[in-house]
């Protein structure tokens, strides 16, 4: 699979095929998402700076971490696709907007923050 | 701005052009993605089922959920970018992981779960 | 054990006597704290409204969730320590500015949103 | 305000005077929950770990994390309320169990684990 377009497909098919897409209410969906970032986040959160930046040379670790944002990856992809949202522009629009509130000039060094 | 690709470099630039790469570590952006997916749960949290379905035919709040679902996806990208990781195919080994798990026959109807 | 103050102390020795103070961090117990709020979201995500009000009636995920509140709340209770505040007067203040942010006049039946 | 039973109580009361019962089902009030611990993470994801251990020191910063450690607070015990959970039996429960599991000789310095 090589797009975000055929892993939506994907995605929306293995929901159609178990007949699951009552249980994929927005609501759950988002529920969903914030339980696998929740997820992502215990693999760092005992790690030092040092650690964490290295984490995906950890044999043990980096397969987990990687494994938790595939799943962060598919509840986002799914949830755009149910609420009809197209996720690349979105986060396009938001973009330029931030570039606008946090111009070059003004925000070198200053923060670290995109969106918000 | 039409792919992952496009809008992980232009992620990127966003933040090489601010002097922001030192705050992008790999815990910081996890934190801020987990901050966003907040927000957003914020956003349909007192809906009920029924509002939360038709969420993005309300003038008001379609839009900032749109917004939300933007900024999560600008953190997700930007934290696989730093880690190194392809979202799509992190996402579609997931998914191809859950199929084994979760057959057709035993899973209809009995629960949403893809991931976990 | 009958009180948060107790509770605070109990945690705080239990990490003491595994010399895992270095590890509890704010930023840590803040990720900590995610996690385990995620965990308690990944059990009711699929439920029904209904199936979710009877949850703590049901044999096996009623214990579950018992056992996500509890580890929310040690996380809780550890990062208030850590940063020295007091989570009933800080959520006391945080009650009373909602309430004169939302009189019982002006909300009835508007919304559920206390904190924000 | 002294004691997190008459913080649970005023919780109910300031739902109740409001007809906010509705809203406050625990799958919403668990949405909520993870809405301001994603506003807690957002005050702390930028700061250096040692900006974040002196936060509190911030004239700016300090009040805000103390406003969202309010937040969550009111959100966990309203949830435990409509549950029927007593939040400090909970999570001594808990702390017993990571205690058996974690003994102190094993767990010296390796982790920061107590819940999960």
């Amino acid at each position: 699979m090589s797009s975000l377009g055929e892993l939506t497909e994907a995605v929306r098919e293995f929901a159609r095929a178990r007949e699951w897409e009552r249980f994929h209410t927005p609501k759950n969906l988002a529920m969903a998402l914030a339980g696998e970032v929740g997820e992502l986040l215990a693999e760092l959160q005992w790690l030092t700076p040092e650690q964490a930046s290295a984490v995906m040379s950890d044999p043990e670790i980096g397969p987990r971490v990687r494994a938790e944002i595939g799943d962060v990856t598919i509840y986002l992809v799914r949830l755009a696709d149910v609420l009809g949202i197209d996720l690349v522009t979105a986060a396009a629009d938001k973009l330029e907007e931030a570039g606008r509130r946090y111009t070059v000039e003004a925000a070198r060094g200053s923060a670290g923050k995109i969106a918000g």
